[in-house]
């Protein structure tokens, strides 16, 4: 089993890379292998620009999520939707790669609690024909529960114990 | 497998009633065991009101809810949501009945099609732990595609199938 | 100018009916008329029962809804949204009553804060062509910040102070 | 009055891009001022990389924004929501343009008709203190309803008359 991870922040520098990199060490720990797509390394185009429909990083995107049997959404809370980073890697994607995938939602918000950037993400993999489980997590006030590299916060940590558990035991049985 | 059938329309007399009709034909052509809640016979208490939390049409709707394998909603969209009669069907129900329980979505329209209804279902749905299956069915229009008592615009009548074959293969994977 | 106040709980004796008290303590002091719909005491039809059609609660209901400036919709959050309690009254009303009406809206929520009841509000009232303000509250944590019969937490109260400055004056000026 | 067009399309070759074009020429029926950010000239950057926050194109972006009267958003739906284009140019923007600000919605569907991508746009409107007017539209079917130039289809065309028209007048009043 392989977990693709996509990150909603700039490469894994700050907050969003910081949980990404959490998430990675627990999947380490369970011997689940992942791949993480460096959105700094690999630059997508924006959509309609010259040459865009023949992108050697959007090939390399399609062909990661096609190669995964489950995938991680870690994105960060900008004015109550996901980032527009977030979303140019789902605009790239289609039924194709994600029909019947489960995912895993998380989202990091600046200030107070919310679940829209959760919301909205659901809603888009949805419509490419998805299967999100139920378990969420929204991360909030910023760096506040990020402490020592990881989610240090212990509720948030057991949370996100519990999602990837889940994802994992549904992707099996979906398979 | 028995997948129970509730209907956000007034007993089953109207354009719901009609579809949850053609549901169950295709069930019974299946061999699939269902049951239909009817609001109408079993009215269940507004929250709040002298006596409700004793309410025997509550523990009717949790226990039919309960023993059920999986769940479709069928509600009419009011305003651009679910009606008030089938938020109130699932204001009573719990994590309890619908954790992990796959559900499909069924929405008719008086108007031009949207996802709206669909959408907040879903969201009350996963807030309940369920896990709804990606095909979802948004019938538009009132009657114009409801003829002969039933589903008679081909294409939502070929959608509505694949819907209930996912809702079944996946109830019966996670199961 | 007159406001009517709309809640989502039964009546007004729990957390939704001390937060419409609230309200109506700051209108009274700003010397603004208000009128609350007291959903105990005039029992709204299911839709589609029947004589539905005929029904004096509804009658009531539209008529303060016409002859109001503005409303205010209190709702707690059950299962992520609005209560089917504030779903019924919403789904009696209609563009009559409502269109270029101006709507303030305030969430209770029994656990972590979250906007997802204001957003299906707003989305309903959009739907039935109102235009909500900006300003909107959510209170969380059930009780908590509901003391001696008001919003007793500073920075809510003082939101809630903004949003009805903000919809006396976006009324005044929309008028 | 100046109105602002942003458009979620690459630069103006596309549908939005004539939808834009549509909107200019009533604008300027109405002798009604109006700038259009370019975002295929002025490439703004993605949120995190190097320089970022000192970007001119942004600064751009933003006294655009500050010095119009009133904003329309013409977005096409990928996925179920604004592009990550429109979301881009979203996520640039702050309250201290955005505050109070009068805004009118405008989407663009491959296929059938949904409000998913208003809805979301309304939403991240609303976070950042805008005000978005009731009056929206969903332009379905690619370009089956634009031909000449133009929205060829008469309901819908009526209806961007209805949306300037109500986006004038709100802007107006609460000016």
């Amino acid at each position: 089993m392989v977990v693709l991870i996509l990150t909603g922040g700039y490469g894994l520098e700050g907050s969003c890379g910081l949980v990404v990199g959490d998430i990675v060490s627990r999947l380490e720990q369970k011997g689940v292998g992942y791949r993480v797509f460096r959105n700094d390394n690999t630059i997508l185009p924006i959509i309609g620009e010259p040459d865009c429909w023949n992108s050697d990083a959007v090939k390399q995107l399609k062909d990661l999520a096609s190669s995964s049997s489950a995938i991680i959404l870690v994105s960060p809370e900008y004015h109550g939707t996901m980032s527009s980073t977030m979303k140019l890697q789902l605009d790239w994607l289609s039924k194709d790669e994600l029909s019947r995938k489960p995912i895993g939602l998380v989202s990091l918000l600046g200030g107070t609690s919310n679940t829209s950037t959760l919301n909205h993400m659901r809603h888009v993999c949805r419509w490419l024909g998805a299967i999100c489980i139920p378990e969420q997590i929204a991360i909030p006030e910023g760096r506040t529960h990020l402490e020592d590299g990881k989610i240090s916060n212990p509720d948030l940590s057991n949370r996100l114990d519990t999602l990837i558990d889940s994802l994992l035991e549904i992707t099996d049985k979906l398979s």
